[in-house]
Parts: structure tokens; sequence; C-alpha cells
């Protein structure tokens, strides 16, 4: 199919996602997921908590979308997490500097790591002009232009906030009460499934590149000298990775590297990064993803956020062109030793040592009664330079006098006005600031792309028919019931053949207009794998038709025993086998 | 106990929720729920959403939480959605103002309703001071604030938008596409579970009165002529209403009423309210409210919304006061009229009449020739005075000259200038605006309702315990599994047994630090029904014990048999039944 045209008709149609607002004119880069999309979502993130948080027996938690700019300074949002834009003096329209740069200048296909200024040389030199109206933007300023949505939190300007970029610092900023949660033991992980924000310049693609998103992100937090993930049981698991040196060479492709492997090889640096990528396939499977369609792509080394070791991209084919739909990183101490500095509270976690440790410990104990005669306002510093000279280097103590530098000076006293000694401790155990690899998921685009995979078409009884293979799982309706026609008590009958089904916890839909062609077209566009008919011969005999979407086979089962019979279709078996 | 400091303490402790960015200072009126909370929260939601939306066979939606200005131009929230404030001048806190009136004057007890003026005046002549510093507020202006989170969509301040207050308009909005889903057929029903915003000045009372909460609301969109709920199989439910006559009298107070009587007695005004309060009791019950604290309130005249013609409150008796958890509001068709005004779309349904009917239309076609030198600029105002003046009141038409008036002018012409004709027309149907009934639930305050109500203490083997006596299907966990002590295999046949419980499909943890009788505590603490100890005898027979949380009870079962007993136990078995 053509992604773009014919399935954004059918998700409007047929309520899977669709522009807000457009009785307002639209809002670009916010969608609403209707009843079918929504069912969808819902369905595929139940399966992703299902693997990644009750079978792994991690954590699950809510934080606020609102979040104080503290927040973020910490992490690093309100510095760099920004694109780069140009405004048209003609027109005023907004354009991403970096998108013009790389579509007009041959060869220069990562702008984005270009500084503002080289940008804005560039745009000169090349005299580009506004995409909207055609006027020249030499000589624009191209300004940073943060992508968090800001407000403020209670009356006036005095707290601001931010809606989150990412559920994980709700996560983060959490550690030190989470890790009471997890009885202080690494390793554990906390998930969180929830709205994301980015304020983009230029959303496009549906519900690829859009303003407000969900996030299903796993933070586990491992100890970064102990704890390995179980590779054993997955050594022979095959991933499809594209990793840099692929992407380097010439006519470099996807290549097969079992888990051992791609680690023997050093193709994947991490073990936890590989051990997820491993991990995840069965995930992306079970939702119907196409793994035809599918490949792990590593981040070039000018791709690596600040504080990823090595990183790799979960990606889709959609139409041509690789999407990302999961990034596995390994964000080492970063987000827990920065929250450490800027917070009120301890991100780590004490290690017990196997047998307590004795330690020598350096300590100062500064006369001050001298040192504040002598150094005057310098004193206290004196004395903390004391301090940590003494932690970093006992030999300096080891002369008569000893000198330390406060900022540009030096100051110079007699060791013994230092109260210098080396004591004995015993140390039952250190903290440590655990490390952390997260799994992040766009759930939007997974359901985008399992959308485009698995829309086909194919031809039933001679016409062409539209259909959207998804698994049963994560299918928006189970079972859709009909009556051959709406007399002569068939509707009452199918009725409450529904009542029943959705009684037995089923997701069921019922339709009763149009003929029954129709209708079975109805329900394979939006991907029911299974539709019951209540004809004049269940009247007689109290049996329905059962047709699968797939095949288009039919087989007559009883009433008594259609509940037990779709669960037992819904986990795998064939028609023929009921 | 008292609510407020012992359940916060165990909340806290336990993981269900606590105030969030603590380690930053924290954020009045934004909470995070722990894995405890975000569980029992999660269940809460599954069970509305099994009963309003799946079992309902309505439809479920997701819209944005970031909305476009327009939208609330037209809801009527940039208006009128505000909180009364005063600043004080000496430090600058805020305040509301109608609250500090509410506070100082006797008699004083909706002061929400008088304007921002009379309030000033009220603040200065009761000479009030900031509750804050001390300082006097008298003279101080009195403010309207708007409670929306304000934000800016894009770059610039072009395109403001808010955070939505209510999750409601993301489908009101809509609902010219969602009646294509549903067929164009009344009635329907519209369900969303989501997030939504009160810039609130004094968040309060832990998860009451919050910034950022969840909710789950139903639209029920109906004929206002020709729906009608099926009252017959709840006429006989008993509902507990505090009606407004109720709380008039001097010492009213909750009074049983069964649906019948309640509409015969026309205590409940509208049907389709008295429809939903009866539904809706099944659900408080299935969650753990405990009804002998549970009331249903009617809203007093000065209470309603500008939309709402009879509106219920469900309310949950809490450390003495009673808090909203519920409203039931029939919003006419005030919602839809609006969007059909503002919005670029039809908020209608169109119902087929029985047979199509013949009838009677006076049109006019004016002569424009003589009406645009004569009328000159108003000609075209003349001309639609013309048309509504026909439709309106055609026997204008009868005599020679008609006169139309426009703003404060009017102006009379030749009837036969007019081109008056009455036609006959056919038609098949009209169009409608269907009316809205909305059970509205705030989810944050069910949990915490839950949490008050299912807490309590008692005594076991004398000593005190305490307990969260949750149902089953919405405790976090459903079964506990503990090794007796971790040597021998014991802890590696735990292991097993949790693991089979979790690929059954159930809620497991698994905890084997400290005393067993600690760790009993400690389920019974989160509200987990069921606890499996592996001992020395499973070992030799391959049978746990399974423990009781409310009776504390033990009895024996085979470990071949654990999975269905736990699934007969949470469907209501005994132990004794196993």
């Amino acid at each position: 199919m053509t992604e773009r045209s014919d399935l954004a008709e059918l998700a409007k149609r047929r309520g899977f996602f669709f522009p807000a607002n457009e009785a307002y004119g639209g809002t670009a880069g916010l969608y609403t997921y209707g009843p079918e999309g929504a069912a969808l979502k819902r369905n595929i993130e139940a399966v992703w908590r299902d693997q990644f948080v009750r079978a792994a027996g991690h954590m699950e938690v809510e934080s606020p979308t609102v979040v104080p700019e503290a927040v973020f300074e910490a992490s690093g949002h309100l510095e760099t997490f920004d694109d780069m834009i140009v405004e048209c003096a003609e027109c005023g329209a907004t354009h991403r500097a970096d998108h013009l740069v790389e579509n007009a200048v041959p060869d220069v296909d990562d702008a984005e790591a270009f500084a503002p200024r080289r940008i804005a040389d560039l745009v000169a030199d090349h005299d580009m002009a506004c995409p909207s109206c055609g006027a020249s933007l030499a000589g624009r300023p191209v300004d940073e232009f943060n992508l968090m949505f800001g407000t403020n939190i209670g009356p006036g300007s005095s707290s601001p906030g931010y809606l989150r970029p990412e559920t994980a610092q709700g996560i983060f900023v959490e550690f030190p009460r989470l890790k009471e949660y997890a009885h202080n033991q690494l390793p554990f992980g906390v998930a969180q499934i929830g709205r994301a924000y980015r304020n983009e310049i230029a959303p496009r693609r549906a519900l690829v590149r859009v303003r407000e998103f969900t996030q299903a992100e796993l933070e586990h937090f491992v100890d970064p000298e102990f704890d390995e993930p179980p590779i054993a049981p997955v050594a022979d698991v095959e991933l499809p990775l594209y990793g840099a040196e692929a992407q380097r060479a010439d006519a470099g492709g996807t290549e097969t590297y079992t888990v051992r492997e791609a680690l023997d090889a050093g193709v994947v640096g991490s073990d936890w990064v590989a051990y997820y990528l491993a991990e995840s396939l069965a995930f992306y499977e079970r939702i119907g993803i196409d793994m035809e369609r599918f490949r792990y792509r590593q981040h070039l080394p000018g791709e690596l956020s600040h504080y990823a070791a090595d990183t790799w991209d979960a990606e889709t084919e959609l139409g041509g062109d690789w999407i990302e739909v999961t990034g596995f990183a390994y964000r080492s101490d970063y987000d827990l030793r920065k929250h450490g500095e800027y917070a009120e509270a301890e991100y780590t976690v004490f290690r017990q040592y196997d047998e307590p440790k004795t330690v020598e410990r350096a300590t100062v104990d500064p006369d001050m009664s001298y040192l504040g005669p002598t150094f005057g306002d310098a004193a206290a510093d004196v004395g903390e330079a004391l301090e940590s000279l003494a932690a970093r280097d006992r030999s300096a103590f080891d002369g008569d006098a000893v000198t330390v530098a406060v900022g540009e000076d030096s100051y110079t006293l007699p060791v013994e006005k230092t109260g210098f000694a080396v004591e004995e401790r015993t140390e039952s155990g250190e903290h440590v600031t655990p490390h952390v690899v997260e799994p992040s998921f766009g759930v939007g685009r997974l359901v985008y792309s399992v959308l485009v995979h698995r829309h086909g078409t194919d031809e039933v009884d001679g016409e062409e028919r539209t259909s959207l293979a998804l698994p049963a799982e994560v299918a928006p309706t189970t079972v859709a019931v009909f009556p051959l026609m709406t007399k002569d008590g068939l509707d009452d009958r199918a009725g409450e053949v529904a009542a029943a089904l959705r009684a037995a916890g089923l997701a069921v839909s019922y339709d009763d207009t149009g003929n029954i062609g129709r209708r079975y077209r109805r329900q394979d566009e939006v991907g029911t794998p299974y539709c019951v008919t209540v004809d004049y011969d269940t009247l007689e005999d109290d049996t329905v038709t059962v047709r699968e979407r797939d095949s288009t086979d039919q087989t007559r089962v009883a009433i008594d025993d259609l509940p037990g019979a779709i669960d037992r279709l819904v986990g795998g078996a064939t028609l023929a086998e009921l």
C-alpha cells in the first residue's frame, strides 16, 4: 500500500487515528486515537506491560507530566533539548534551520551537530529562501528553540514548569524513594507508560513526529561492577544488526548475528543492551511488526546523547524509510549522578561488602585558633583545602610544613597546626551510583508501524478485499457478532450471543447494518480476527457460523461452546481444530 | 485511622503515592503513584472500563492533553474557568480571596458566587490579613485567575494552548467524526480515561485537590425526545440520596429511595441521571468503597454549572468530610451547540422520520436590483432579515409592504420585491443536536477513598496488625510467594512457584527478606489477599501453604493446582472450598 494517503484515509474512516481539532482548523502534531486506534494502542501497551513489567517482576509508577524547572536544570534538558530555527522576516513562518541546510547543501547530512552561527552562515552563503513565501533568509538569525512546552505552576510566573520530554525523569528524580521499595538491592527495574511532549517546529508524517506522544520506558538500575544480564538463555537469539561499521561501509546492510557472536565480535558493546535487543524481539513479533521490515541500528558516534555509551535503535521500514520505534541506551550513571549533584537526596545504593573491610583514612582537624588570625577571611577555605589534600595525597603532610592552594593563592602552614592523622576504620560497604539501562519504546510509532505492516489487499470471491492482519491479542475487537437479518428473532438471538461473549471478558462488537458481505469487509478493515453469524439454522440447532479473517474459512460452532472456542482460536488453534 | 497522617505515611512508605519531586523541595498539588498505587489505580481504571465501556458496548478514545485556545473559547473555559485571588503586597503570596471571606465573615458560605469587586470590599471591610505574613490585605485588588495551565504550541506565542481541564472536550470537539463511527445513530456513548489539569491556587489534602489528575468520563449522546434509559431493570435499586431539599432542611440527611420512588417523587429530575446513579453503585462496591460512607448529593441551584439541568455528586466520607468522587450531569445540548456555533462542522445527528413528512416552508428570493440601489450598504442585511422573518412569521408578508429591523434601523419595502413564496417540501428527517449525559469519575479521589475506607487495624496473635482489605480484583498484588528460608533449595522452589503463577497471568510478588511474620505484615499493609509459603513439607509432598489476608486462615494446596486455586479464591471461593 502507499503508506501515507491510503492509511491516513483508512485510519480516519475506520477510527484508528485522525488529526485533532479539525473542526477548528486542526493543530499540527496533535492526533486523537479513535475507538479502534485507542483499543489497539491499549492492547499493545498491555503486551508491553505483561512482558517488561509483570513477567520480569519490575515495578511500574505514574509520575506527573507537569514538572518544575529545577528537574530539567539537572537533567540537562533546559540547556540542550533544542532545535535550531530561523524565522522569515517577510511572512513570519519558522523553519528548522538545520533541515534547510541539509536539503540545500550537498554532502551535509548532520547539520544538527553544527553551531547556530555556522548554520546562519550556510543559509546566507547558499542564499536560501523561505519555503513558505520564497523571501530570502540570508542574514536572518538562527536561534535555538527549546522543545519543551513551558507553563507556570500556580499563579504568576515565579514557578516555571515544563511538560516532560520523556517519562524517564519522573523515575530518576524519585530514585531515593524507589530504591527503598526495592529493599535497597540492585538490580531492579522501574517502568512507566505515559504521555511525553516535544514542541516540534515541523511535525510531520502522521504519528511519527508529533508534539504529544506515549512512551513506554523501562529504567533498569544495575550495579556497574557486579550485575550481569542472563546472557546464556538468549545467547543463540539472532539479531538483525545494522552496526556503525556497516553504516560507514559503502555497501553495508543488515547482518544477522547471534547475541553471543555480536558480543564476541564487539559489534554490540554492552551486554545489557545486547540482552534487551534479544528480549525485545519477541515483543515486536507478538504485537504484529513484520520482522522482514525490522532492524537494530547502532548510533554513530556523532548521534550519541551526551550521557550514552552505546545506543541502538529498533527501526521499522515504512514506505522505504526507516523509523526509530525504540531506543536502547546504556545511560551509565549520568542521570542519577546529575540529580545527586542538584537535589537534596542520595542517588546511590549502599553496596555491602562480603566481609567488612579495614581501611586507612587520612584526616585533618585544623587548629582554627592559629588559622583564624593567620589567614583571616581565607581560614575556612584553607581548612577545606587541607581536608581534601589529606584525602588525595597524604604524603604532602610528611614534612614539617604543608602548602595548599585556594583559588589562585597558596598558603603554607606547619603540619602540627593541621591536626593531620591517619586513622583505621572498619567499613561494611560503600555507596554506589547505579548505572541505567534503558529500553524506551515509542508507542504511537509502534501502533503506526503495525498498521502499515499488517495492512494489505487480496482477492476474495473475485473482489478485492482490504484487510488488517492484526494478531488476535492486539486486535481492537476479538469477535464481531452479526444477525443474518434483523427479523424473525435473529437479531435478539445475536444480541444474546454478543452479551454472552462480552460476559466472558472478550472484546465484542455487534453489527446489523448492511448485507453480511459488507459487514465482513468492515471487520476485515479493522482487523477483527473472528466473526460470528446468527442465521436461520441457529434457531434450529443452536449453532453459529464462525469465520476467520485471514483464510475466510468458516465452520459451525455450538453456542454453548462459543466463548471457549474463541479463546482457543485466540490461543492459536485453527478452525479445523475446534 | 486518622486519615491524613497515618495514611500519608503508609502511602509513602509502602509506595502508594507521595508528593512528586521532594528531592527538589516538592511541588504542591503534584503526586507520583508508586508501584503499589499505580497498580491499584490501573486496576480501578480496568474495572471502570470493563463496566462503562466494554460491557456497555461504548467507544473509548484518547485525545491530546494540549488543546488550542479556540476550543476553550467555545466551551466557555477561557471565560469562566477561574478562581478569585488576592496577592499580598508585603510577601507576594497569593490566596483564594473567596475562601478568606468565607473563613472571616459569618454566614457567608458561597463567596465563590460573588463578584470580585464585592469580595474586595469584604476583604477591606473586615480588615483581613495575609495568612502567610500577617500584613493587611485591605485595598488589594481581587483578580480572576484562570485555572487552565497555559502554554504555546510551536515557536513563538501566536498559537496559545492549554492543558485540558477535563477529558470531555476532546470528545465533544470530535463529535462530527465520532457520530460516523456510531453509524449516525443515537444513542451512543464515548468514554475517555486520561489526565486533566487544574492550576489550583491552593492544592490540598493529598490526592483530593491536585493540579494534575486522572478522569474517567463517559459522554452518553442521546436523542432528547426519543431515547430513554432502561429504567425497568434498575427500578428497585436503592439509592442513598441527599437531595437539595434535605440539604436545606435543618435536620436533613441521607434518605434511601428506590430508583422508581426517586423519579416518581421528583427527587431525581432526569431519568438518565437516575439510571447512572443506579448503575454506578455496583462499580463503587466492586472497587472497595465502604457503602456505609457513601452518598449521592444533589447540587443546589447556586452550584449548578451554566450548562447543567440536574447534577448529582457521588461523595465518600473521609475523616468526617464528604468528598466528591463523581459528578453525574445532564449537560443538555450545551456543549455540542457551542461547538456547532464556533467550529466549521455539524454537531448534529440526522433523525429519520418514520414516514417522510410534507412541510410548508416560507422562503424569500429578494430582488437585489431593487434592494441594492434602495438600501445601499444595508441591502445584504435586509435580505437576511427578510429570510429569517419569513421563517419566523410568514403573516408579516400578508400585506403589500413588509418592514424588517436591522440593528436599530428598520426598512420597509414592497412584498413583491421580496420574492416571498410558500413551498411544499417533502422531508425525510431533521437535524437534532443530541443531549449529553455525563458520569465523570475522579480516579485519584477514588483511589484515595478506597485506601482510607479499606485501611484498618485488628489483633493477630496478640499483636496489632495494620491491613488494607482491598477486593482481590483491585489489589496491586494478587498473591505473594515466600520461601520459609533462603536455603536448602526452598528459595529456588519458591522462585519456580512464583514464575508459574506469573505465567498464569497473576500479579505476583516474591519476598525472601525478614521472618515470615514480618513478610505477612508487609503484604497485609499493601492489601495482598493471598500469600503462599514454600516450606520443608513442600520438598516432600509438593504442597504449599496458602494464607488468606482477612481471616489469616491457612490451608495446604498442591502446587499443580495452585494457579487454579488462586483463580477460584479471587472469584469468591473460601479457603475451605478449595
